[in-house]
């Protein structure tokens, strides 16, 4: 386990979604934060205390969250550079990036010379099987998306609790490295071999007879070019009883491709329910997240009845206005 | 370069799909394989001489290829022990499964002190970059199939062969271990990180100028719930004017899972089509490739014909009956 509480990182960013890992620890583990570090080039903040690595020291962090996210997961130099002032600041580092801490050398010999710990989260397990399709007991919902990052984590970890809060059993089951650091386990999907992606999702949410749902975090989109064939493996090895469609209804393209729209809703779902088929014939659609950030909560809720009404299906900011329409739909589809 | 020749690996096997690496270097280099090794338990053969690994050096073989593909790619006990037994008679080993030669103690140490060379082909190149599905110049066929192992590389190969005889500029492009052990390169897309699959074929295959042709050998099936996600990334990065079908009629269930069907040519056609078209919008299909090893040559050439009237398409088994039809459609389709 990595050493609570955490000095979330910022650095220069000043893209909001990038920050992904650090908001997401600051939104839903936000007693073992305290505080953010960030540049004077970033306007971003997560409404934590400022701190550099030496004040967070002082004031109790234990390990800095190198929480960015970029497409190719590279170490870049100034990650480093700041890495190793954490480090002389005597704090442990962690990071979900595909280049990892430990390759790194001046960050490997600092380390040992400080006596201090680098975490690299986004490791496969060891021993994956490749993927069968064989049925298997137990309740599993899946959450896809539009587009990356436009709330699957958000959306499954709110369900979860108003589960949870009815007093049903349910489990986070995490696929990317900000939930992995949330939930403290799970699978970082997008950096295991190809061959074993269904594989290793089929041993993260394993049969289960006790009635409880396991509820597993969605990575990327069938319509985005770079990563369908994770969210494709991903579907299938889920083998979902359940989709959860999630969506950002301010992203103009698809995250990082200007050159590429946003599928409709319907399309999306259509697409997914498709895929989802081979393994798990009877899937359904339970309902829309929609991240509604960028709206006011009028015009929020507004979208929402919209969304609703023109799918067929119960739609919320699970976020910001509950997940209980999409429990409802659950427990009454999947009513024993 | 792996040195050649080769003695082919058959082993213990009595799975004839199984030796798919071994019988495609019989099949396509054969000049270059000296011999089969397989042990009294296997009723397989490739036509070649039956030699020991001791013979085979005799015969001039310089290396053992374990050109044995089994789902998961391991290592097993009783290819450990024959690959000593080649490395004591003195020949480099190559093989192309997940689990390393190099990984393996016991191997490194004998090939160490015999002075051979251990090859694993199936190793991804560094530095891969993400996919970014920009549309790129140049004309691209990719394989695809209603399930793995149904000939998608024979096909490759072969509609290279009838390009080239007509004197059309055309590539084999590998992405599987049998493929780049014939080709001497390529990009084995199951072992690549799942982040990077699309990538990874936008690099083996390029933006090119010259009016020729990159055939892409095809993985998997987006029907296979094992591998899908490999052969949706390889679509998307593929970004293919030209889709070739493959397919088995002798295979009774998707290889390796007898709980699951195949799709009926129809449907693959369409959910590759409709995937292709992420990225490549205009993509079309140019033909059906069958395996009829299992027909007589009159059943072969009655199916090809009803295959071709049923899907409006041209329908032959290259290896056994000529690419040609295939060519044909694809100068017409795609004439300056």
């Amino acid at each position: 386990m990595i050493p609570a509480p955490y000095l979330l990182y910022l650095g220069h960013s000043d893209d909001s979604v990038g920050i992904k890992t650090s908001r997401g620890l600051a939104a839903f583990r936000r007693d073992d934060c305290v505080g953010e570090w960030r540049h004077d080039d970033s306007p971003l903040t997560l409404g934590l205390p400022r701190l550099d690595p030496a004040a967070a020291r002082a004031a109790g962090a234990r390990t800095l969250v190198l929480g960015i996210a970029n497409a190719g997961g590279t170490l870049a130099p100034d990650l480093v550079e700041d890495a190793l002032a954490a480090i002389a600041a005597g704090l442990h580092v962690a990071a979900g990036l595909h280049q990892r801490l430990r390759d790194h050398p001046r960050l490997v010999a600092a380390a040992a010379a400080a006596g201090v710990e680098l975490h690299d989260v986004r490791d496969p397990p060891r021993d994956l099987r490749v993927g069968d399709g064989k049925r298997r007991a137990g309740k599993r919902l899946l959450t896809v998306g539009t587009d990356c990052s436009v709330g699957k984590m958000y959306a499954t970890l709110c369900l979860r609790d108003e589960l949870r809060a009815r007093g049903i059993t349910a489990d986070f089951r995490a696929t990317g490295q900000t939930g992995i650091l949330i939930a403290g386990e799970g699978v970082p999907v997008d950096a295991v071999v190809a061959d074993f992606i269904s594989g290793a999702i089929e041993a993260l949410a394993p049969a289960r007879a006790d009635d409880g749902w396991d509820l597993i975090e969605g990575q990327g989109s069938l319509f985005h070019p770079s990563f369908a064939g994770v969210s494709t493996g991903l579907l299938h090895g889920a083998q979902p009883a359940a989709l959860l469609l999630c969506h950002d209804p301010s992203r103009a393209h698809m995250r990082g491709l200007p050159h590429y729209e946003l599928p409709t809703l319907e399309e999306c779902l259509a697409a997914n329910l498709a895929v989802a088929r081979l393994t798990s014939p009877d899937v359904r659609a339970v309902g829309v997240a929609l991240n509604t950030a960028a709206l006011d909560e009028a015009a929020a809720r507004r979208l929402c009845e919209e969304t609703a009404a023109r799918l067929a299906l119960p739609c919320t900011d699970p976020y910001r206005l509950g997940a209980s329409p999409i429990a409802d739909e659950m427990l009454t589809c999947f009513a024993p």
